[in-house]
């Protein structure tokens, strides 16, 4: 099984490339290593100090203007004046936690429930993807009496004890839970089977038979529905449907991780498990739900939700504060008034034909996929066998880096080009983007 | 043993009172009930709608102004300018993650290191207390070995599912973790020991002594220095020595929570742990870091974090942003120009005197004890047998409420007033809290 691809090695920087660094990146890259935790990775052989952002673009201490492919963080723009506005109009007012009323958190959940399926009918906020995570997996087991959790086998999760406990992508360094089970990606290129649905169905309930075998109670199945760290998997719409049905049937329940695909990104839908046509039972969110300010959400069907909340107190003292909120609704704002979900559909499927033009240039482009603004470039060294090139593909993001287009890699074996951008790229960019591809791979003599 | 006082049952606003609110209150508790899950909880019996805050003043939808006694995230004061403008400022220049270079995340870490002993050299953020808490825990584990956990009786440490497993103040729903050890609250006006720091020392060999029994290996002792929710207990200064002496004999190591009593706030030092005189191997913080940003942090001995960070990926999104860190840099440096550590032990010393004074008049006052501004009022039925007055401290919570001083109760019995206002409390305010205090238990017939 492939390990750290995606969350340790993307280019990394190592100590060794210090000494060719010009001196204000050495200075700032020394004052990391004796201040910060060696836990803190730098992209890139030559870091990128960062200074400026502006919609897409990103611009470093030199005045470089960079193209940003990769931060779905920043989701409506970097430094979106919308965002600016409300959360500066907020912190004059009030800022505190949720045991006082306030409009804020009332009015934001109703706009927010409004974009869900009925079902989904209860909101608590938190203020990071891994809280949302590490309460979902709670209300899963209390809900259902169980405790065996299914990720892919890429799948990153979060942060804290219980998630990176289900988050293999972390690496053999950090030990899954004895009650996690891995499904292999459902993977449209590298799986041979007529129909990915009923494979992937099958795989779903040969580890929750797995589970019974070993004495564990199934609780549920967690997964971005974009399998973003498993190499960015959208492909077929709806293939989905036959697992969540054998989730169901097994009594667990479906724990959609909207953090990567939410919030318009895929332009198909407003949430990636619609492009499914499917109904999680918990939603949760994160990354680019502030646009930059920390807050996540825990969406929910109220009987699920309360099989926990009757038992379990839970507090979180920034989750849903006036700030956060007022950072949410102007992110929600902004993505129905300048259309962004639509933009990223139509931007997004522009983008994906043109690089698809790639692939007949370079044989080492095996596969690109995508939803809206979300895409996978996949590098291989020899289409037939579809052999993973991730060498390459390291070597493709710091060609790119030198390009001034910061992108990195995922998938179970790192060779996928992750391209993410905030959902401000333009069409224009696409020339940046597809040019500094062309040359990259040129330029590494392919 | 004690449950859900802190948490649960602090005169939590329930549904069979919603009758007697007028119109507007009404509405916003009838949109809550529909709209976010069952686990958030309101205070008072009458909610209070909060719309306005500033400095340690906070004003209702009706215009009515409330002292603030209970909030210490906003620890500088609601709304401070400094933070605001810091936000405001960074949020128009950049927001984005540690993975590019960024100076703000150096010189905060510098600065914040600065203050700590100098043992204590590395930094890492997060955004809450409870991811701060769920890290150090996993970083005593990877360093001891062990999995053992020690934290006193009614502690509080985090919505996360390893932290509440060390959390028994969320009481009986939540099940502590097996590797879960208590010891009694070092609690100097209900321990009956020639020393009390002999006596907690005892209590700490006991339980790791039971963990051994246990076939668990001790992995660390987890504690805020002032034991906040068992009821603030600061004296006498220096009494953990000896148990964080017994830690480390043990092959543990010491946690300091400094959620609670870090930042200035107990006026004698700037972290709890150093009016104690001891060194921790692991420092978390949490609320007041940012006055309502979401940023915490976990500050450790360099060689105890390598035993984690050497095996373990960690990245935070948001965790150390360049926004985070602007709002926590502001907050350090109004804490140092505004002089509010040395304000907060004048000013807390001075109130400390004056509510002592309430003792000759109520019997019912059982002890009154603090550290800067951070005090515990503690109300018990008779003076003799110390029987603690939860519906008393209840009662007089909902009276300070009237008389528009906002507060709330902790303690393993929950009959202790928490007094933990923004340090922006000033000598002013002493006659308002006093005044209504009393009135509050004149009014309550004692």
């Amino acid at each position: 099984m492939a390990t750290r691809s995606t969350i340790m090695d993307t280019n990394s920087f190592r100590a060794e490339h210090a000494a060719g660094l010009d001196a204000n990146l050495r200075k700032l890259t020394d004052k990391r290593q004796k201040l910060l935790g060696e836990s803190y990775r730098l992209f890139y052989r030559k870091p990128v100090h960062l200074v400026r952002g502006e919609g897409q673009y990103l611009w470093d201490a030199a005045g470089e203007k960079y193209l940003d492919v990769y931060n779905n963080v920043a989701s409506i723009g970097h430094c979106h004046p919308a965002v600016i506005e409300a959360v500066h109009q907020q912190m004059q007012r009030l800022n505190t936690h949720t045991r006082y009323l306030h409009e804020a958190i009332l009015d934001y959940s109703e706009a927010l429930l409004a974009t869900m399926p009925a079902a989904i009918d209860r909101a608590m906020y938190m203020c990071t993807g891994s809280e949302a995570n590490d309460l979902a997996i709670r209300v899963a087991r209390a809900y259902s009496g169980g405790s065996g959790i299914i990720v892919s086998q890429e799948a990153y999760h979060g942060t804290s004890e219980l998630t990176s406990g289900v988050s293999p992508a972390l690496g053999s360094g950090q030990p899954l839970a004895a009650t996690t089970r891995l499904v292999p990606p459902p993977d449209r290129y590298r799986v041979n089977a007529p129909d990915l649905g009923t494979w992937f169905a099958t795989q779903i309930q040969r580890q929750i038979d797995d589970m019974q075998a070993h004495g564990i109670k199934f609780a549920g199945f967690l997964a971005d529905s974009i399998f973003s760290s498993d190499g960015v998997l959208p492909d077929p719409r709806g293939f989905l449907q036959q697992a969540i049905e054998v989730v169901h049937n097994n009594g667990g329940i479906f724990i959609a991780d909207e953090v990567q695909p939410g919030f318009g990104r895929t332009g198909e839908a407003f949430w990636g498990f619609a492009r499914h046509g499917v109904v999680p039972d918990i939603v949760t969110t994160g990354k680019p739900m502030g646009n930059g300010i920390p807050v996540s959400g825990l969406l929910a069907k109220s009987e699920v939700l309360a099989a926990f909340s009757d038992a379990i107190p839970y507090f979180n003292t920034f989750g849903g504060n006036p700030v956060s909120m007022a950072a949410a609704q102007a992110v929600l704002k902004v993505i129905h008034e300048e259309q962004l979900q639509e933009h990223s559909r139509v931007v997004g499927a522009k983008l994906l034909a043109e690089l698809k033009t790639l692939m007949d240039k370079y044989d080492c482009v095996g596969d690109v996929r995508g939803a809206g603004l979300f895409i996978g470039f996949e590098l291989v060294a020899d289409r037939e066998n579809k052999t993973p090139d991730k060498a390459l593909a390291l070597d493709v993001v710091e060609q790119l880096r030198d390009n001034h287009v910061l992108t990195s890699v995922a998938g179970p074996y790192g060779n996928v080009l992750k391209l993410r951008p905030p959902l401000a790229f333009q069409e224009q960019d696409i020339d940046w983007l597809v040019g500094a591809l062309d040359r990259s791979l040129a330029a590494l003599g392919r």
